[in-house]
């Protein structure tokens, strides 16, 4: 048990990994001369396809879990998602025999869905819009009593995913920039934090479908816009910030880069053709950064942050 | 610089790891709890498709050309390959800077082909028979006065692909099986040295698709049937054996267990989806009997050898 205080700080990061750390995978970090060469950088590939349930959302989902009581933890845990927290969530709750309510757009590809009813929790389809999911999960708390775990805007969420930062950190040093996956904004939150903490010269740079950019516009504008069913092959990006992450990511996030739809389709071909690795296109959006040639990396020492691995291996964006 | 003999010794075997280490991957062993749950087996992933060159061939190939004095290696090497020990070679043979000479069938898949290309080999194209491969060959060399490296049937690949078994019976303890795929049995009886001299009570069995079964039909008719351009998905294993594999294949493989065009999908597909790595068909045989309940495996401890990851992205055996 902990208590997540805010701000985090670095003992609240340490202490979340430490408590995940049994039952999450430390992610291996892979390279390629190849692919360095394409990019004219240096490049680390963090390789959260790995963690289990295929993303890395269950680390944020085990903190999330196991901070409840027994009294909390008693009626379920609830929350909305488009696939991967939803999956991680089960899986994490079905360690602690945990029963888990999950609300999902009906635009969730089945694989995701599939992978959820698997870990055994219970699935309600919404409209694809962040009122619907949010309309969507109060009903079913209501319903049921269930704890909600939101898949970004919570601080034991946010506090689990920098694990993600003090691994790569703790791998790989002397990174000029990392590249990190932006939707609700949990990931690069917590890697933002793990960076100021531990290696304050290294920027964090956001990384957007061009098609679903509302961090980039929120952040431009300085207050939060969120995106109204974006159409990207990136699906886990499709999600607004929400308001703990927009915070935090207007103070440590260097800048957002958006990618196009193709750029996403090639760059996941490339990593899946050079590193013999599965990446979902939403982990394919830091690579693409890279590959093609944006970011003012060259000559870097870079992070890539390949943030999952769930792709629908029947429906591949270049087929 | 080795002198290799006959038959290899333990000595030899550790002395072209020994020369070739510093050039190859030490390549991981992934497990999966959901496969072991499909397999009723622990099963324990020799990962191939991480060695350089997408194949666990690099190993041999390094050997082979580390082995070669200067005056040997003046006028370069050929040899004759469906793709993967072409590539490999070439690989091998541009780190040392001597010229490579390849014939390959025309059936082999384009990814390979460039591949090769990309490594700065010249390329001749021949019928996809044996005979058409070996004559192929010879007319290279008597042109060029390259060196053959042979891509199976050669003391120095052999000694280079057994390895891929000192580095599994290194990393995993106690295995009671391990599957290996036979093409033309480089892999298959380097694995079987390594584990006739250093786990003997490690059983080895063969895998080859059931529609290019040579080494099937050869061990159990006591001499060496060829295959005729037999039409598997499995394009690595449609080579037949060579005189020196038979040989120690038929002392030390358990037996051979045949799958199906359909297994080899399915499982190449689940091991795609649950381990998150891209293997290709010829590396997926061995996959395909834990995964459909073949060779006997109810409860043991499994290493299975995935042998590479140049799948043809653009053509996936299950869509």
């Amino acid at each position: 048990m902990t208590a997540v205080g805010w701000p985090l700080s670095l003992d609240d990061l340490r202490m979340a990994e430490a408590i995940i750390r049994p039952q999450i995978h430390w992610t291996p970090v892979l390279t390629s001369r190849s692919l360095d060469a394409i990019a004219g950088a240096e490049l680390h590939f963090k390789c959260e396809n790995f963690q289990k349930g295929g993303a890395f959302k269950f680390r944020g989902a085990s903190h999330a879990v196991l901070c409840l009581s027994d009294a909390e933890a008693a009626n379920g845990v609830a929350t909305h998602s488009s696939g991967n927290h939803a999956a991680a969530l089960a899986l994490a709750a079905t360690l602690r025999s945990v029963p888990t309510y999950v609300v999902m757009p009906r635009t969730t590809l089945q694989v995701k869905q599939q992978a959820v009813a698997a870990f055994g929790a219970e699935i309600t389809l919404c409209e694809p819009t962040p009122e619907a999911r949010e309309a969507g999960l109060a009903a079913v708390q209501a319903r049921t009593g269930a704890v909600i775990i939101h898949p970004y805007n919570d601080e034991r969420i946010i506090a689990g995913q920098a694990s993600v930062g003090l691994e790569l950190l703790g791998d790989v040093r002397r990174l000029n920039t990392i590249l990190v996956p932006v939707g609700g904004g949990g990931l690069a939150r917590g890697v933002c934090l793990a960076v100021a903490y531990l290696s304050p010269m290294t920027r964090v740079v956001g990384v957007e479908p061009e098609v679903a950019d509302d961090a980039r516009r929120s952040l431009e504008a300085g207050r939060i816009i969120p995106s109204q069913n974006p159409e990207t092959i990136a699906d886990g990006l499709r999600t607004s910030l929400g308001d703990l992450t927009f915070q935090v990511l207007q103070e440590h996030l260097e800048n957002i880069v958006t990618v196009s739809e193709e750029a996403i389709a090639r760059a996941m071909r490339l990593v899946w053709e050079r590193l013999k690795i599965v990446i979902e296109p939403s982990a394919a959006v830091t690579a693409a950064v890279a590959l093609e040639g944006l970011g003012d990396l060259a000559g870097q020492r870079v992070g890539v942050v390949l943030s999952g691995g769930n792709a629908d291996l029947d429906r591949l964006p270049w087929l």
